[in-house]
């Protein structure tokens, strides 16, 4: 995982580009337009995922589904907001694909090229001029008698979470198999760097570097007072068992849930994917932050 | 790194072993003797540290500084509690010389081996039956002008506090070379994981597992209410710049201090030194967590 | 409001008494055919509440409904744990009765009498030995177009919480019918100081004490971290009004819920009713607080 | 306490107006020359406080100390940041003088005329149209051994923080002469609603409306979990005593401090003198609160 600039030779040369688009929004057809112009004058091939092309069209080009543009391209452009790269980074973590997200409004954490200056941002990154970053992403199943209910992966996290009826949730934690305590709360959140800054940083969790190889643990409006926050290491296996008289739901990057019962099992653990994004020249994890957190200020030295 | 049972054949036999107690207290005097009557009839020398011996005596056993306990010593049993450990941690952290810890009190983070069945847990691990496991040590020098003013290692954490005048400080932190943000607070608090669990805590740190290489960075009182805890890869270099009309004490561990002024640079890295702990078998991290925070419970499954 | 011991004389002589248990549980039928016969051979008259008599039998006594309770009794007794006081509470606060509140397990919050020394307690109390505190209660009620939908009393909170759908509500909140702000959160808890130690406190809301004249206003993972916990006064009119898009639950002391939807307007303030709690002799708010939150210790001086 | 506008008949004409000015700047020396113009072509008696006209000069008006202010003006306007009205407040309470701030730069809690209307604004209020509203004080003294050794007024905050020496203190906490716990912790801020917003805001505490009647205490670091900051009532009596080893200082409004020793018992209770803010029209507690905390939006129905 590295973050200088650089030059990332095992991508080639970009032949084959896809483009991914915000989920039937119509506000990205222009910026979609002008990318397929951009990317064909270059002798581009560019694949239009096909959820994107029912939206705004496909200007002429090939549309795939994500698998095919898995398989077939060599760089995704995602249009739209953190979301939309969230749900790219899920469909396409199986494929040794690059990401870079474009950004219609305020850049998000993950979506990090200003669509004003769109067009530049993605000639730099074709021309070499990039930071590419790892991203690890979660492997979380449900479990009931021993039987994959259900399985998943996340970019962000996973959160269990009460179901309708009751205010609280109890569930066993364990930790590579160890017992680590019996948790009353609404729910947990079980967070990876990347989504230490968005629903977990609501909750009272860590900030997690993407540097740091770890996952952050957030019970969710615990009951006891001392169940605090706890970062592990991103290469144990959480296990997460509802006790007895208990519903909840479990979601998954909030995109996909699973309606869970009493003795269901959610086991969790780094998945054998992870995802490189492609950050602009002068991109700063930091900055970001700073920005998004309203923190003060420029240095004095 | 660790956790799981087993024989450490690099310590060899364990032939000299160095015993360390808490600071002037006689307390732990009896506990001393018969450790040195244990180990002597097992045909071991002993070694007493000086400040140790000068408070409850040497009952035959030669007394060492800590450098010569450093260089001669094969383990070095610590009497007394964290902060004895602390201490011990940080004197020997330049040698190979593993550690355990006897607490006379309620068991500590570090002191595991409790002191009722102290001579079995110690025969336990002369035997080869314990846990080694690493936990890295803070290198931090306050910089002035260019030159080193003070150094020091710190095995929890290094503390920038307001000094005598005001409420609140103001630094530039820089990670790695790169501003991150202008602090105004009461301080900031930087924190290994075996010190996420200690003062950094008690500030709304997050709790860091030892397999974790994180090093957490804790605001204390902060302005800004989104200063919130960050953890970064403990392979980061940290700099915390004190600005312009403040002055403020660094503390290492709580047990070393200097007394900054404006302009002061604090600079905080890994050292390259690193402690073994040896726990007792049956030792869990999560365990003593579970005590030390009253967490619920005991399995169900 | 008093906390002082003293007479009660407003209260006459507690000839009739009603007796209120924990909902369908038999664990109580001992305590209250103990109950039955003491206040019987007393020459008191016993109402037992038609759902407990149900679930244990009513040993000779007249049953009641809770507002028959409310006409004829001169204190309700409540064998259970703080929700089954809950109910009780909402239940009677239309009638002057006061409550007192035996606990079977650990003590309450509200039921402070125990159960192994639960006669005494009774006795004390009809002797005039007790400690009467008012607590006041929350109407609620739930508007769409001018209409009012539902409406409810709440001892401890009402909450409204993001729906099964989404992740979040946005919400814009008024306090005397002036705009506070738009909150993006997964919802908002607004406690009586009754409240404030019970799901609010998990939430990180402020305790307050009961003689505080306060509603805390408590977000639930707030988007924005600046979204901090605020206490108002009592007398102040809450609005919160659900914004476009988003489906919401309503639920009032966690017992009973109105489903909202996108428009609906939740109004809350301080009742007109408050009941009455008769402390046992030595009953003191801290001492309670203390030992539920396991704060440390004895007095030194 | 009311925050409708309106006419405060009995401060009669604001006949004699006292100015002063932030401690030792320059930077108000044209607002004050201008204020002297307006005021004086109005007829008006000018007072300057004599340490403001020390520093900026007092253009032909009458200088005065604070008492002489307190006893011969009938409006005191304050032209700085909250740091000046802080201590003009403590240094008026004893008198009824109204206050009344000017802000140079950015707003503050309590300073909510900005200088570029500041004309208009006085002469708004000059003609009545003005919301006061009262703030009440905490009178703190330090006791030992049945003597009074430092007595003061705070508006915002009293705060006792661990000294030099070590990491943390420990008190006793009493309440109306009733024993709440032993505090183990860097120190405990006692904050009044208007201290709400400050200090304790940093650490933790829960904002308190200016209308409830309410003290936060609120600890700092607090080495147990569970020691959540508490609201009681204005009324309550509050001791907290310097258990033995431990050294403290105690800040009054962060501007005067005394230096306590083990054993010293703090005494906090509201003051029998309040202040009267004099808010332009259009004040809005919670608008302030939004811009501080940069609290989203605007109000949508």
């Amino acid at each position: 995982m590295s973050n200088s600039p650089g030059s990332f030779d095992s991508l080639g040369d970009f032949r084959t580009i896809a483009l991914i688009g915000k989920y039937q929004s119509l506000e990205i057809a222009d910026a979609l337009r002008d990318l397929v112009a951009f990317l064909q004058a270059q002798g581009r091939e560019v694949l239009i995922e096909e959820g994107t092309a029912a939206a705004v069209g496909c200007h002429g080009c090939r549309t795939a589904t994500f698998s095919r543009i898995g398989e077939q391209a060599d760089l995704a452009i995602v249009v739209g907001g953190d979301g939309t790269m969230l749900n790219a980074a899920r469909r396409l973590a199986a494929y040794a694909i690059p990401l870079a997200g474009v950004n219609q409004g305020r850049l998000g954490f993950m979506t990090d090229i200003a669509s004003q200056s769109m067009l530049e941002g993605i000639a730099s990154l074709l021309d070499g001029e990039f930071s590419p970053e790892q991203r690890f992403l979660l492997d979380a199943r449900v479990m009931r008698e021993g039987e994959t209910l259900f399985s998943a992966l996340a970019l962000n996290d996973v959160v269990i979470n009460k179901g309708d009826i009751g205010r609280m949730i109890e569930v066993e934690v364990r930790v590579d198999g160890e017992f680590i305590y019996i948790l009353r709360a609404d729910g947990m959140i079980i967070a990876t760097p990347t989504g230490s800054t968005a629903y977990a940083l609501s909750a009272n969790g860590p900030i997690l570097h993407p540097a740091v190889h770890g996952v952050a643990l957030v019970p969710l409006c615990p009951h006891a007072l001392s169940n605090r926050p706890i970062t592990i290491s991103d290469e144990s296996r959480i296990e997460i068992q509802l006790l007895a008289q208990y519903d909840a739901r479990i979601h998954f990057d909030g995109h996909e849930y699973f309606d869970a019962r009493a003795g269901d099992l959610l086991q969790v653990q780094r998945s054998s994917h992870a995802i490189t994004l492609m950050h602009p020249p002068g991109y700063s994890y930091f900055a970001m932050l700073r920005e998004k957190l309203h923190w003060s200020g420029t240095p004095r030295h």
